[in-house]
């Protein structure tokens, strides 16, 4: 008990302060308010942060506390904000899903986000709260790989780009909220536009009313992102999209497809990447072409019958001939056809992980949740179910209330763990569309594993089934597999890819398809699971798992405050 | 000592029983929404009550305890509901003022207001929160005197009829409010539609987007109020615009006006009656024309040069040879000239006391406030202002914040009394239009006697003043006098109207005009007193009142938990 431990001792301490000093602490400050803004040249009212939408860019490195102050300015309207991919390890609270982690934050008042970003990777950030997302409350978090750490990147590049997709609507998230919830329902309808980092283009600008639409706004003017001729480029690529699967392509340059979500993929070559609601993807580029001239970067939709014209912006050389400005000489890529499904199909195969980093998965579930997805009806209204049960967020934030001993607070009934899936045809419309709502939720032994078999089908329309994107907090899944078809317990396990299956945070499921995921229960915290697309989360497409809940302390006050925990 | 005192309290037991024994209470349930309205035919999304816009009539008698239970079903928006005209005697939480009274309501909460009612009269309620009132959050109070009281009224009647007035716009509150705080402004320009009884008719409703109006929709039938001949109806009429000042007309039919916000009045013949934002008048007609065709109901916007069409209902007599849909045969009236100041001025001047009904003032003031409007510059934006102050709600409500010791919660220095008074030229643009904003209150002494002296000038356009009609809560107070020009106090109060000044809770300010008030201070509470312009108060111009919250108890637990006093 001599030297030797006290020596160790202080050789922890000494790393441990080293780390300290490395790990730095980024503040934001953020006003959150509406502003008329121009981003496809039409003036719309959009909830911008600090003014801006996309609001700025988080930028960290791996194991940065990231501390942001939001204030709502709004006028009469509550917020959260969701920081997407972020796993909020020990800080459940933070979140931002209103209605499960925490209460709104009123009109006038600051609320603290602080949560350690703990791995490298691409992320984002958007409202969670009723149907703010898809008004402008956006933006994207990059975290640098700590240097030297073992989650340096296993790739090499020049230089760094980033690009948030979105898509946009001239019509406020009131109204098509509104329309969403009525009888019989007013579906919010295909984009007006697709937007690039905050910028579009909408087509038909000269045909609205005077003031309405200006084509030459600053504010629409596509973005150009430089580079210098035989350089190696990241694409750091993110879709935050309320509704729209699109395929992103560079024109003329083929993508190394090297993240996932914040997890490093075995490399794979595109030329075009489909890519999800909800998703995060970097990709590779060589700026190998013709610096003479421009290249479109081009953002279209798939899956769904597309009714907007292809988002653009512009690939410029350094040094070529050609003004940034100019836009390139060519017609923009239209990507795949939009209804190729089996197109999309691979490329979602294909992305498994990086052969240095892989994790592997633990060999065997402790139980499984079969998931139905339909398209269903309750008491007129269009709905989404799952296993005909169709989501509802409570009156009081499940952890608010589980922490405050609220036992009323929600539907202590558990949804089912299943469905009738023997001869069930998942090709035929439902016969019965009914369907019931509740606000339970799943609640997982702590640590235990949980594997979950998302099962596409028809919607209420014959010969159909939309893609849907799947968004996890506070955790990544193993994808395990994918298929097309009905999903068989019996048969289709057997062949799971344990060996090198990526980790995610959000991944679809394709029409008439089933996606099989793996996470282990160990994030103490109640935690949305819920289709991306926002008109379908409003809809009830989604759940929750709660785990753990007993380990943590005391919530912070800032969360609490609201429903049958209003305080007073 | 004996029997006669005993007898006393016996009787008066007695009286008091009967008393309660007819005294109801009346409940509603009420559920706020978002709803498509085709309110003037063109589709908006409102604000409704139980689907509707105008909300369900309010009906009591006198002395009635009317309980309104309110349930927030907005998806991301809170709530307030102020009953404008009711004092609210001993239930000042009750107001409905969001940033005075009370915290706003949550999406999902419920809030109950409980209030007595006990002076019959004619009265409104409104959204009390963010520019919600004009996205269609109102409606109407009646409330019957009790019969053989001595609130009686003074006069009679065969029938009734309710009229509400608005003004309506196709842009929401929102973009509104964003265009109001905008540097440079963008101001929320003259309504698209008349409505009464929210049903109007847009005259551009044809040259809209397909589906965007329908000119048939019933939402927009015209409103048709039926008489029997030679029967004399009341009709209540209420004006809850958000901006216009109206003149309102009943073709050929003169009106006997009798009551005014809720106090009867001398009566005076109208050809047509100027209404003002908050005011409410009941008129009695006779039904003594031509019962075989149909009469306009005719709303004109007066004050502000008009870009609005005629609103309009009808008229239509039982038994007469005309179906109750058919137009009149003639055009609605336009009412006077929209600039002719001086119409309305006399019009305000007649209205006075009923003599049977004279509430005799006291005969000198406590204190006298003095309080120059005018139009200002702060920062770029525009604001409205008094004596240079341009008035913000806090964070936390006054009564809130003072019943909870919450020191910190809003400015403690008094906004100014009166303003550099000699000199000053109403009829010129102010030199300096710069301004300071406050969220302080004037504390008055309770039970002191205060005069308010409200001084209209120029605006910041040169030749410009518009009228501003002043809205007190908490209490009603006795109009004075009026004036045209610049109030002198050396002058102008000895000729004051101390034998029969009307009472009322809302004013008009002329254009370059003034209004002296007197109120006493009796009432325990936090009370708002504000231009009842929607655009207007939202801009500044307002105050606040206090007196005697030491006398009230506890506040009911439902008005609080917000701001400073967020109650965890």
């Amino acid at each position: 008990m001599g030297r030797p431990p006290r020596l160790l001792c202080c050789l922890f301490l000494a790393l441990s302060l080293a780390a300290v000093a490395r790990a730095a602490t980024r503040h934001h400050e953020w006003e959150i308010s509406y502003q008329f803004k121009h981003s496809d040249c039409a003036r719309k009212l959009a909830v911008t942060i600090n003014g801006q939408t996309p609001g700025p860019t988080i930028r960290a490195v791996q194991g940065d506390t990231v501390v942001v102050r939001v204030k709502n300015a709004l006028l009469t309207e509550n917020a959260a904000i969701h920081w997407h991919g972020i796993r909020q390890i020990g800080t459940p609270w933070a979140d931002g899903t209103e209605g499960v982690t925490q209460c709104p934050v009123l009109p006038g008042d600051v609320f603290t986000y602080t949560f350690v970003v703990d791995r490298p990777g691409t992320y984002m950030y958007h409202a969670h709260y009723g149907m703010q997302r898809s008004a402008g409350l956006n933006g994207l978090i990059v975290v640098s790989a700590a240097p030297g750490g073992p989650d340096a990147e296993p790739f090499a590049y020049d230089g760094e780009h980033e690009v948030l997709l979105n898509d946009w609507w001239h019509r406020s998230a009131y109204e098509q909220a509104a329309g969403l919830a009525s009888v019989p329902i007013v579906w919010v309808g295909e984009p007006q536009s697709l937007l690039i980092n905050g910028r579009g283009r909408f087509v038909n600008c000269s045909a609205m009313a005077a003031g309405a639409c200006n084509a030459t706004h600053p504010e629409c003017a596509p973005q150009v992102f430089a580079v210098v001729p035989g350089r190696t480029y990241r694409f750091r690529i993110a879709s935050v999209t309320s509704l729209s699967a699109l395929n992103f392509e560079i024109e003329g340059h083929p993508m190394t497809v090297v993240e996932a979500d914040g997890h490093y993929v075995k490399p794979f070559v595109v030329k075009n990447l489909n890519i999800y609601s909800g998703e995060t993807y970097s990709v590779l580029i060589k700026a190998d072409q013709d610096p003479n001239r421009n290249y479109w970067l081009a953002s279209n939709v798939v899956s769904r019958k597309p009714g907007t014209a292809t988002g653009t912006a512009v690939l410029s050389y350094y040094g070529g001939r050609s003004s940034p400005r100019r836009p390139p000489p060519t017609t923009p890529p239209t990507g795949p056809a939009w209804n190729d499904t089996m197109y999309r199909f691979r490329q979602s195969v294909a992305t498994v992980a990086h052969p240095a980093h892989v994790q592997p998965p633990p060999p065997r579930a402790d139980r499984t949740i079969l998931l139905l997805n339909t398209q269903n009806r309750i008491g007129g209204r269009t709905k989404w179910a799952l296993n005909n049960v169709s989501f509802t967020l409570p009156h009081t934030p499940y952890l608010v209330a589980m922490k405050s001993g609220l036992l009323g607070a929600f539907d202590r009934r558990p949804p089912p763990e299943t469905y009738a899936h023997r001869g069930y045809d998942i090709y035929a419309v439902q016969p019965n569309p009914n369907a019931t709502t509740s606000d339970g939720l799943y609640r997982l032994r702590f640590g235990s594993v949980v594997d979950v078999v998302l099962q596409n089908a028809n919607m209420l329309a014959p010969n159909n089934s939309e893609t849907h994107p799947w968004h996890l907090h506070g955790h990544d899944f193993w994808v395990l597999d994918y298929g097309i078809g009905r999903f068989d317990p019996a048969v289709h396990p057997a062949t799971y890819n344990l060996r090198d299956p990526v980790l995610k945070n959000t991944v679809a499921v394709h029409p008439y398809g089933w996606t099989a995921l793996r996470f282990k229960a160990d994030n103490p915290g109640v935690w949305a699971f819920h289709c991306h697309i926002e008109a379908h989360f409003f809809m009830g497409m989604g759940i929750v798992f709660e785990e753990g809940v007993e380990r943590l302390a005391q919530l912070p006050r800032e969360v609490t405050g609201c429903g049958k925990n209003n305080g007073h």
